[in-house]
């Protein structure tokens, strides 16, 4: 594990080279024009293009406890996410990512024509858990404008703090209202419906580990459009924040039904490896 | 996951490409003529190479449950095992393996020069618990001379079984005694020994998931020469056997050490990735 990055690593320019580019761009979301981007989103019925992307060590932890931030992946893997980042229209995490790591979701990363290019940060947080501020950081790198305001998702009829959406609107931000169901969650076909509605063609989900199991449940896979997983090889020992979606009994009491990925591709990056693949059907 | 073998799968002879040969071979013991191999023996105070080797799904798992064997990983990847297997004195596995899986521990890979060897067949039984016979597979496959017959290293002072010392001693295998501590079990050291005192300069240890975890765990490290990983593309899902070692306390409450790879390589063959490194000091 290597130390935690200071303020300068945190910030500077990353590059991704084109030859591993390459290897990833089939996995990615179409780059095209806004008008054929539109005529593709209806023939596809609306349906947003969603990659579910983490890094986690051999033993599939993501860090070593929840809450506690845990560098894993290398100088390359951190490059290819911020990259990731530079191709989708949204970044999604869960309440407890924003609470317990203060993320940038921001895209670092100059792409080949020396740009670069935001994506929304979305965070899931169906009860208002989140005490973000002006000094949070993903509000302070959209008010220096090297991100965009960040869109909080909570559920229909939440008491808004006027002190907190006033923050979010400063910087382009919001809140936004999705309905939730018995367990108080927020069910995955409207997240996509509320961000589709709001111009989102793409989004990536990043973390965290309740997150990304529950779109790993077999029932979820018609959502996920393609997997990046980096892989790094170190085990962060019994106890950590681990992905392993929750098991869906076989029918007639045959064996679990197993997620399994189908067009797989391994990419050795540096001392870490990605795997990209799309959930078989 | 694949359909349970048939028995013709299970005993055809595999070929495993010199071209994929070529990436594991650094992390294999060497292949000397026996004097020049007793000779660097010596020179490591009899240091048994250990290569630790297993093959797990993303989500570390090696199996759905206990005592139910999972197909995982590809025909390559499967091929590279019994090659393995073919590079080392003796193939080592818990009891747990052993009465779970009734496996072979042989070799069916032809080597380049088209020949085949065969590794010695260990089964760490500190209590006894293995009720083998002659049926089981690991002692009719040395009945019928396509694999050594089996040790099996128990607690010094067991009670033997007359029969079953009987079939082990009919395919030239048989038991060993080893010290346990209070636990109830071996250590590895003691257990390398009494494989050393046999001739054995080099051994792999395929599992299941206690005997390697006992491995991976920080104060064991220096045993282990190398970790060969094959992982598949798919989630057996929560409550799997999953290899994560114990967590070892850092010095002064720090964070638990972690276990990390150093001389990594990552080759991908078929749908799976093998992983090759060693453990860095």
């Amino acid at each position: 594990m290597s130390a935690p990055p200071n303020k300068q690593e945190q910030e500077e320019t990353l590059t991704f080279p084109s030859s591993h580019a390459a290897l990833i761009d089939p996995y990615l979301p179409t780059l095209s024009p806004e008008k054929e981007n539109e005529d593709r989103w209806e023939k596809m019925n609306g349906k947003v293009y969603l990659t579910l992307t983490y890094a986690h060590s051999l033993d599939a932890a993501l860090s070593l406890s929840p809450g506690v931030r845990t560098a894993l992946s290398g100088r390359l893997s951190k490059a290819m996410t911020h990259y990731l980042r530079a191709r989708h229209d949204a970044i999604l995490v869960g309440v407890g990512t924003a609470v317990a790591d203060d993320p940038g979701l921001n895209s670092r990363v100059r792409l080949a024509d020396c740009s670069t290019r935001q994506p929304r940060p979305v965070v899931l947080d169906p009860r208002g858990r989140w005490a973000f501020g002006a000094e949070s950081k993903v509000v302070r790198l959209a008010a220096e404008g090297k991100g965009l305001g960040p869109w909080v998702l909570v559920r229909e009829g939440a008491v808004i703090d006027e002190g907190r959406r006033k923050i979010l609107e400063r910087v382009g931000g919001g809140f936004m209202f999705v309905p939730v169901g018995t367990e108080g969650r927020f069910q995955w076909g409207d997240v996509l419906r509320v961000l589709g509605r709001e111009g989102v063609r793409s989004v990536m989900v990043e973390g965290g580990g309740e997150v990304i199991n529950s779109l790993l449940a077999a029932d979820k896979n018609g959502l996920v459009d393609s997997v990046i997983v980096t892989i790094a090889p170190t085990w962060l020992g019994q106890g950590g924040v681990v992905v392993s979606p929750p098991r869906v009994e076989g029918p007639n009491g045959g064996p679990p039904q197993q997620v399994r990925l189908a067009d797989v591709r391994w990419c050795p990056m540096g001392d870490d490896v990605v795997l990209c693949g799309r959930i078989a059907k």
